[in-house]
């Protein structure tokens, strides 16, 4: 019933196919790397961020809003993290007809927006912890092929957090929550994910270390969709962000960052769907269930009454549902919210209504049940949960199969070659190994996984020393 | 008990106060005409903009995000639209260490960058009519002093709508439905206005004409809070916006667009303002009831406890409520909330637990109510319902004592000049009649009056012919 070739083989053409047929985005804004996001794709927008947002608002984050334009003074400051995004950065040269005397960035990302700030809010230890976020534009001079929600030159929909300690224990403690997060997140979008320390070359500029969640897409590569960057003090200290201590003395604070783009989206969008089209996580799907009356002309049976009364019965049931009553063949109609990715479709037809039931479709399985008209309210949210558990279930499923052990470098690389997905190979930890094992496997290095340890009797491939970690290696976006 | 003195004396200075004692801006961000939104002005932001998204949504508009980035070339096709905002646009020139092959304009506004997209999304009647809305960020390079909420250089929050229709009829309808949903938005925000056509000479650049919502600040200044355009087929000609008839035929569409930006909560801010500090109205207010316990040393009653219950039975009623539990004297407290304009303070003291009650102290009139704890819930939404109430009369009787009627040029400047507020004054329609009064008067032509017509009698103070409308005039912010 349920087909995922064109999925699976061609899944760069899909992906592009999907988002403009399922009214996600319209791909033909006249400039490279920026797109349009259409209604349906703004409504699930919304939800997926609005589920992030409280997600932050339960762990006592507050929302907040800066600026975009961070004067180049100020932007320079922190210089590895320049060295970091020279490159990539757009800047504002005129404002109407006049040279600006300071050229003006346009966020990157918002540290050095934030902290000079955060320097006027911080006296001393009773103002701290910090813990603040905002979802916001950002913009990447992209100079690689860019891609739809994947590869932005402006990112939409970025939520940042960014939280200030007395203690580099509670910003320890402060990157395992932000991890806790992410993965409460993603669980319930049913997107899997492995979760890596970045190695120390491919760490964000300016942090400390860098932890990195990334999923698996259907043509084997790994997506980043998500980073925890725990900052030390080194913007504290260009920043002066100092605070005095129940000792009288001024020190300075230590810092974590930590953001989610639309890439989330993506990854909703790619693990979850099928050559039929999207296939919605229930608790984010914009329309949750669609009713499609099948009337016959020979019968004058009531189905479009009824089936306005079982649209009311699942609105009061706080159901985000839709009649669809449009002159069109139910057929067309089927395949219309299949592409959409609505998870439960309701047809009622004269027999439907004769016997008091409905017909309820999935969209995950195509499979068909009948419900009670009396049970409607309690059946449909099962139904529900059962495909929110399907899927999910699947979604780990195919995940577990995309990541292959490998004890060797040649394996590693065949593997990772013939398979792709994440190739889990042990490793000292020393950085000379680390580049070797990516380069002999023809990988990138995501870093060392954080849920897993090798066997004791684990060895580096390189260096044929004890393992201290299993190194993630992958195909990037 | 309420004091207006500062707030009407020194209005500038009380403003700009409240907006960082209250924690809703910092405005100490370093670049002119930027600022930065605080938690507690965030959650304001979000209650205002999320009614204005319902009255979108409930009026058939549907949400969407087009990209902030317009290329010059797109951006300079409609020539009065260009010349309208050549001077205030900032271009981004520089990408990474390399220069732009087309600069790229930080939008003003997005007609610009919508309408070669809608080009693509109509073909026949069937895709009309178009109604889409976003809330985004625009860029306007100011030059004249720029005032957080007022005038900004980055308007961080721009609820823009834009359809496109088959007839100039259903432009015009759509112009009053536009007209309808704004006034409803004020109306619950206890914001008074007044509408007016705004005369050709400042008509905004592209459009037919324009509407506009003018509210009246303490200082006596009108504030244009809301701008409606009638844009014809200017943009449609441009950028070659055809449907194909029922007729068979391609005709251009006709458009309008319509925005309100923060100065939407500028003027919540303002108009309900008082010494104290905000003064929010129930619906927007992030927290509508703050609990106080006031306990006794000497007395073991359980203050606290019977504090959280209240507070328990608040949130369960779907009541943003807040218990303040800090160490601190109570009096520090109710000033705190004062300053933060939280509608309804609730006190519990040992008496009030023995006798079962709650004393409910009012911000608006700083009236106090003994409320039975049986009777919490009915009790306290009678007085947040009675708090609306009262903020809406007291600002429209404010705002009508501030509207003066003027025969002719002398009385209308003296009037401004002393009284400030709006004056309302006959004119024949005539341009040149219009520019007369507005110069003779030292005041700014808002524009004719939708919602009122002069006496058959009124005569226009410059050209003595019968008057047509009534004419707006003010000092502008």
């Amino acid at each position: 019933m349920v087909k995922r070739e064109r999925w699976r083989q061609d899944f760069s053409g899909w992906f592009n196919d999907i988002l403009q047929d399922a009214d996600i985005m319209d791909t033909r804004y006249p400039v490279k790397g920026l797109y349009v996001w259409r209604p349906y794709g703004m409504k699930l927008r919304n939800l997926v961020f609005s589920r992030l947002r409280q997600l932050h608002e339960d762990t006592g984050h507050q929302e907040v809003l800066f600026p975009l334009l961070i004067p180049e003074t100020q932007f320079q400051k922190e210089a590895d993290h320049i060295r970091g995004f020279e490159g990539q950065v757009y800047w504002v040269t005129h404002g109407g007809l006049q040279k600006l005397e300071v050229r003006l960035a346009l966020r990157p990302t918002s540290e050095t927006s934030m902290y000079p700030m955060f320097a006027l809010w911080i006296r001393t230890h009773a103002d701290l912890p910090i813990k603040v976020y905002q979802i916001v534009n950002v913009f990447r001079y992209e100079t690689k092929m860019t891609k739809p929600l994947i590869r932005l030159r402006e990112v939409t929909t970025f939520k940042e957090a960014h939280t200030a300690h007395a203690t580099a224990e509670e910003a320890e403690a402060q990157v395992r929550e932000a991890i806790a997060i992410y993965r409460k997140f993603y669980q319930e979008l049913g997107v899997p994910c492995v979760i890596s320390k970045r190695p120390p070359w491919d760490t964000f500029a300016g942090a400390v270390y860098s932890i990195a969640f990334d999923t698996v897409t259907p043509d084997g590569k790994a997506l980043q969709i998500g980073t925890i960057h725990n900052l030390g003090q080194n913007f504290a200290r260009v920043y002066g962000l100092k605070y005095e201590g129940v000792d009288g003395k001024h020190h300075y604070v230590h810092q974590t960052c930590y953001g989610i783009s639309e890439r989330a989206i993506a990854a909703t969008i790619m693990v979850h769907g099928d050559d039929g089209g999207l296939c919605l996580p229930p608790d984010v799907a914009p329309i949750q269930v669609v009713i499609v009356p099948i009337p016959f002309k020979e019968k004058e049976t009531p189905v479009e009454k009824v089936a306005g009364e079982v649209r009311e019965e699942l609105r009061a049931a706080g159901l985000r549902s839709h009649l669809d009553d449009r002159d069109l063949r139910p057929g067309n109609k089927f395949y219309y919210w299949e592409r959409k990715g609505v998870p439960l479709r309701i047809e009622i037809g004269p027999k439907d209504v004769e016997k008091g039931q409905v017909t309820a479709v999935r969209r995950d399985t195509g499979e068909r049940v009948t419900i009670a008209r009396r049970n409607l309210k309690a059946q449909v949210e099962q139904v529900l949960r059962q495909i929110t558990d399907h899927l999910r279930q699947r979604a780990k499923s195919s995940f577990e199969k995309s990541i292959h052990p490998a004890a060797d470098l040649k394996s590693a690389r065949e593997l990772l070659k013939k398979e792709g997905g994440i190739i889990r190979i042990p490793w000292c930890g020393q950085e000379s190994c680390g580049k070797r094992i990516a380069e002999e496997t023809d990988g990138e290095m995501l870093g060392e996984e954080i849920d897993s340890t090798p066997q004791p009797s684990a060895r580096c491939p390189v260096c044929s020393q004890q393992a201290r970690v299993n190194a993630l290696l992958a195909k990037t976006y």
